[in-house]
């Protein structure tokens, strides 16, 4: 579905964009990337790293508003990496369902949606309206090692 | 289902309650305010806003719990109103599976619970047996642009 | 399924590992302890609590790291006498899909992960690979009654 004579559409889109997509991140405790369950993915808590790139601190502090969007951005392409081993192609998400996006904040920050953004356009620019989804942003009093953003994601695929 | 005559169950539930929805409340970034798949509804986060009145503060410290619990009915008023959109009729709300409520809290303020139950009462109110529902209620460090109280929930539709 | 001659495989394994399972925590506020939907079983927010022992305070102040993950799994053991009273027999448990750890942090604690493994290493323990979960652990600034941590689950169920 949505593939052309083997060639995958959203892989395509990623090519398009100049998006390439980061190694998968290993889980940091006795946990799975994902789980699928009937036709729902549910994709744990993922952060900002990029190989040897890892974003941390305190959004409001010593991350501000763009860094910790970027953050964002950077921690759905992590999501997408480890969607992409589960599924094979990421031609088989059929909708994003629901993200849950947790900042690291300093006292006082609460643009935890502008923040997120960074990875709702993200997916948005990845799968069009199948990439719309619903979503909480909040403000979290620690994320683990410190990472300025965490996030999971449930997905519908096929 | 529950409707006779094309009479809502549910509308004239809210009706003999004295219960007006709200306005459906934008979404504050590039998401939806909800999203169903299969039987699943997920509605992301929602906060006490009601039109021009929004609550807004740290509970424990510049809102009360009398005050909070109120924000968390007005919450559930907002996601009623929401699904309402989403489903033309809340009839077809089979069972609220989940909630997760969020309150802004000031440090020490620990009686989540209690904040909570002002909208886990409103939907046992409005579906009867079928508003009863799982849940956890926390405490966050920051909201968006600080509101009191956020809630999301997972509804069975049909 | 996983039964022999109406003996609970799962059952067995906990005599085996020498765990007695609590008694069913009930709720604190106007909620259920879980509610099924289909397949999925959605377990609400349960804390470290065994008859009247409760472990409340914060993680990396008045609870150290151990006591947290023993906190954990205590949670843990909790989420499993809520699912059995429901289910009748754990060995209906298809697959732990998701797992969502709450810690309640003093400034600076960050090893929620390490915490939350008390409860993913019971489950992998007591159900094996059907046991393996994607997860998100996190800060939470305030958890109700102060209790050190809180943890919710989505598991697949026959």
């Amino acid at each position: 579905m949505g593939s052309v004579g083997g060639m995958s559409r959203t892989g395509a889109r990623l090519t398009e964009l100049g998006i390439e997509l980061p190694e998968v991140f290993p889980p940091a405790g006795n946990y799975l990337g994902c789980v699928r369950s009937g036709s729902l993915l549910h994709v744990g808590g993922h952060g900002p790293v990029n190989g040897s790139e890892i974003v941390t601190g305190k959004v409001g502090d010593t991350v501000d508003l763009a860094g910790a969007r970027r953050a964002a951005r950077m921690t759905g392409l992590s999501l997408l990496a480890t969607m992409r081993l589960e599924l094979g192609d990421l031609d088989r998400v059929v909708q994003i369902v629901k993200v849950f996006g947790m900042v690291n904040v300093a006292p006082g920050f609460n643009q935890m949606p502008a923040v997120i953004d960074g990875c709702s356009d993200l997916l948005v620019d990845v799968f069009g309206d199948a990439g719309r989804h619903t979503r909480s942003a909040v403000g979290m009093a620690e994320l683990p090692f410190d990472i300025a953003v965490e996030i999971e994601l449930i997905a519908e695929v096929n």
